[in-house]
């Protein structure tokens, strides 16, 4: 599968590198082109097209539309980084430490739009109202996630649930539309659109709770940014909530310390919240919960009316997806 | 035709009274319906109303997509707002202010995507493509020119040329399209259509040149904003390209003078270059130019293949827009 995914991956980019978006002004479509090229699996697009694939010869078919879903992941990552205040994206100047805050906000808005022109100009006539219908409801929870994580920061505690409900949102359900998509392009029946949608979902859900763990457990040296950031910005991650759930006595004190800290040694903080951690257990019940989620979506991956064989490119991309930096 | 008017407006208030957008979270969709509920001329489904009105009966019958116009009007400014700063918005508090920045963009995201569910939701689907390339095309250029007005902040000179540009896309191809949508959805023919987009495009430039002047000669018991607020930000308006291109000597020196002034008295400096207007005879080239506007959105009015009789109320409207405040 791997040659496969490769192929598939550099097709997309090289699709990706074609396009402009716009000509002028210059500075509203040179962060479009800037973010669009900053790298990244491409996963969405790439689920697109194995779900295609799962029903249909040649996903290459659909690689126009599935542009539209890295189009839209990155427009949400534009405007994040805005609202975050974040310096750098993958390691380089995000939009608006490059350019400036308007032109972010600006560019952004653009690029959604440019995602609905993308739709309009790839999806055949009679799946284009289904498909922007699925697609609005994907994108309106994507926004509602975002800001329920943003609440999430002045609140001091955060149900485990309402955790759960917000990666489902903010991250999940674009997964989950991307891999309906690529059935619903290949004439899928509407229940296996269903069942890959939430496969989708599941997958998701474990893979930002994947993140969570890997942004303190992750190999320093593979890992693309800072080891311990969440920690270090009291981030309601799944770990935390746990560890706020069940520590008590005199870890609960001292978790509460390290989150109240204002004036603190950042790898000092990191080190004596793992330490909370590790002796609550939290990191293997965050990957027992996540291998939860896989396995729930490997297994509604047998529901689907395609043949084992059929289905291995998929199921070996979600495994490639699940393993990665463990 | 104020009666018919402003029936139109009251449904219309009303029907945008309804609107809820969403409920969760709370402080995602409660800006939408503040901003949404500060009121205006409702202008642009107005003009759609209008549009449709001269080829079928019931303009009511099309308030929900024309709604859709004021969505994403108000999207631009919410957006607007942020990027420019502004505190007040009609004299209450914009949403980046009375709530944040990350608020205010997060909440107009999801406005725009609210923009293609309510276009979506109603308009009927053998004719959903083209509305929608339609708008795309028009909520691209709205961008473009509001990057290309930021971009000009920067510039000492612009052109008379590149300036009706800008206003052109900011501020009169959504004009055009509000026209426009309401003469497709009532069948009008294509030749029609493009007509009356162009009418909208003409008059939305005359109102963007009356609105420079007004800015600066209203009558300040009748105008909503400051008085001289371009004057005191050296907004470059068809006022001050007009006055930097013809003023000489003396002239220039002072109006340059005030350009460049860090600390001013804010009534001396609106005073000085409103002199300096009145010397060059701006005041009346703005008048002139927009008339010119005015005038021909109303000359190709008569291309249109409907009776004088039909064309009246939207007549009166461009009339009435065409009068305000003077």
């Amino acid at each position: 599968m791997e040659a496969e995914i490769k192929t598939y991956q550099e097709k997309l980019e090289a699709l990706i590198k074609e396009k402009t978006y716009g000509q002028h002004p210059e500075n509203l479509y040179e962060p479009i082109r800037y973010i669009m090229q900053l790298g990244g699996k491409r996963m969405r697009p790439l689920l697109a097209l194995l779900a295609y694939g799962l029903y249909e010869r040649n996903p290459e078919a659909v690689m126009e539309p599935a542009i539209s879903l890295e189009l839209f992941h990155n427009f949400t990552l534009l405007h994040d980084d805005i609202m975050d205040e974040a310096p750098l994206r993958r390691g380089k100047p995000t939009v608006h430490e490059k350019w400036n805050v308007p032109i972010g906000i600006l560019s952004g808005d653009v690029m959604l739009v440019k995602v609905y022109q993308q739709l309009l100009d790839h999806i055949p006539a009679p799946k284009l109202a289904r498909v922007l219908r699925l697609f609005n409801q994907c994108a309106i929870e994507v926004c509602e996630g975002q800001q329920v994580d943003m609440n999430f920061e002045s609140r001091e505690v955060v149900l485990e649930e309402e955790y759960l409900d917000m990666i489902r949102q903010k991250t999940a359900v674009l997964l989950g539309f991307s891999l309906q998509l690529g059935a619903l392009l290949a004439n899928a029946s509407i229940p296996d659109q269903q069942t890959i949608y939430d496969i989708g979902v599941k997958a998701g859900i474990g893979f930002q709770l994947q993140d969570d763990y890997l942004d303190v457990y992750a190999d320093p040296k593979k890992f693309g940014k800072q080891v311990g950031g969440d920690i270090i910005a009291n981030k309601k991650t799944f770990l935390l909530i746990k560890a706020m759930e069940m520590a008590e006595g005199p870890e609960k004190k001292e978790l509460e310390y390290w989150l109240r800290a204002k004036d603190f040694d950042k790898d000092e903080k990191i080190q004596a919240v793992m330490h909370i951690y590790d002796a609550l257990d939290v990191p293997a019940l965050a990957i027992a919960r996540m291998n939860d989620y896989f396995e729930q979506a490997m297994n509604q991956l047998t529901l689907l009316k395609v043949t084992p064989e059929g289905r291995k490119p998929l199921v070996s991309f979600l495994q490639y997806l699940m393993d990665r930096e463990k």
